[in-house]
């Protein structure tokens, strides 16, 4: 399958068309942005490292039953993916408190709840992503409110699923985003990418941050933790 | 019943202690504040109108069924309500698109939401009140599950009676904040006012802004639009 058309240029990858109207290109780029775009970086091989750290896990998360809109690696860059036409909602889930949740209730890092919490964001950059409930997501037509149930089921069905995966390879996972949208038969599956950019991932033993936090907050070890996870899930899941 | 000691000073009131531990005296000032105390105004006789709007309201939500705080009007500014112990949630519900929301979501002005949509905001003055969902709220144990649905249920049943109290007097209730908590009893009841500086009201003919926006938005007639509600529903409820 080859690329053609250039449909999307996102902040960590670009999207192609193919031949088949149903199927996309993904071509992962070694960017990273931060708080809306403001602050970017980069390290050479992130791509590579999380186009197949996203492949392992979509095809993990496959296995639980998961539908994904993966389809098949095409080079160490380069995914093959279901066509998903996203529904402009960030979905988030927290397990435990860190990052923009923490300064936006003014509470500590590291509390972990009873229950894992979800939220929506608006995907519209142009106004910050803002924070968006249920009620407010149907009432501008974002989605329906039986399209919302069926999301947050899916979401904390992968966060369970998630939990697992990474507590396999010496990780708990404290919160993630993912995206979903419609494949060609409307229904709803995920879609864009789950790695280290878009969870937060601290040691079991150390609660060191393996994650993207590590570019946000200038940890200094950026690079070497996106490596140091990709190279925990080739060792435990070799034959995936 | 006396007024013994000042236990809460708010932007539109002070709250006191009574001989009975249980009952407060709410007086109410002249004082208007926007977004989020940065604005600051008054206009004289505010006070007086906004007590008097909110205690014949309170008397219509009771004959509703709606359980509040509301014991008896003491004088123009004065009146005697149940001790509650408030849930820090603003309470929010929507009809028609309009303020913050608007801008939060790109939206214009105006637009009539098939169902009332309900949003929280957890009141932390230090925060600046940030928008907060049920989840979190209950992550961060402001409320329990049940708390909630119990709030988000009166909440709606406040809309529909206000809808058609306001709709009496020739206006749509377009949004409106609400604050609950626990009486002696433990039960969740309607606390604070409900008044033109918490809820948006238009006129139902002309669409003209009768409430505190007139104030945030400098449209010119912030005392004379108070006094049309409150003799508005001198003129309706004559008697109540």
């Amino acid at each position: 399958m080859e690329k053609l058309d250039l449909l999307y240029v996102g902040k960590a990858k670009k999207v192609f068309k193919t031949e088949d109207e149903n199927l996309c290109i993904f071509e992962y780029k070694d960017d990273a942005t931060a708080f809306n775009g403001e602050k970017k970086g980069s390290f050479d091989g992130k791509g590579i490292i999380n186009n197949q750290i996203a492949n392992i896990i979509f095809k993990l998360l496959e296995q639980d039953g998961i539908k994904t809109h993966f389809i098949k690696e095409l080079s160490k860059r380069e995914t093959l993916v279901k066509k998903v036409d996203i529904i402009p909602l960030e979905v988030i889930v927290r397990n435990i408190s860190a990052g923009s949740f923490c300064k936006r209730y003014g509470i500590k890092e590291g509390i972990i709840f009873d229950t894992p919490t979800l939220e929506f964001s608006y995907k519209e950059d142009s106004l910050g992503d803002p924070l968006i409930n249920d009620y407010h997501a149907v009432a501008l037509k974002i989605a329906t409110r039986e399209q919302i149930e069926e999301i947050t089921e899916l979401a904390f069905k992968i966060n369970e699923s998630l939990i697992k995966i990474f507590d396999n390879i010496g990780i708990r996972l404290v919160d993630f985003k993912i995206e979903v949208g419609f494949d060609k038969d409307k229904n709803i599956i995920l879609s864009d990418e789950i790695s280290p950019d878009t969870c937060r991932l601290w040691d079991k033993e150390t609660n060191k941050k393996l994650d993207k936090d590590q570019f946000r907050l200038e940890l200094g070890e950026f690079a070497s933790v996106y490596n140091e996870v990709y190279g925990r899930f080739l060792e435990k899941y070799p034959n995936i």
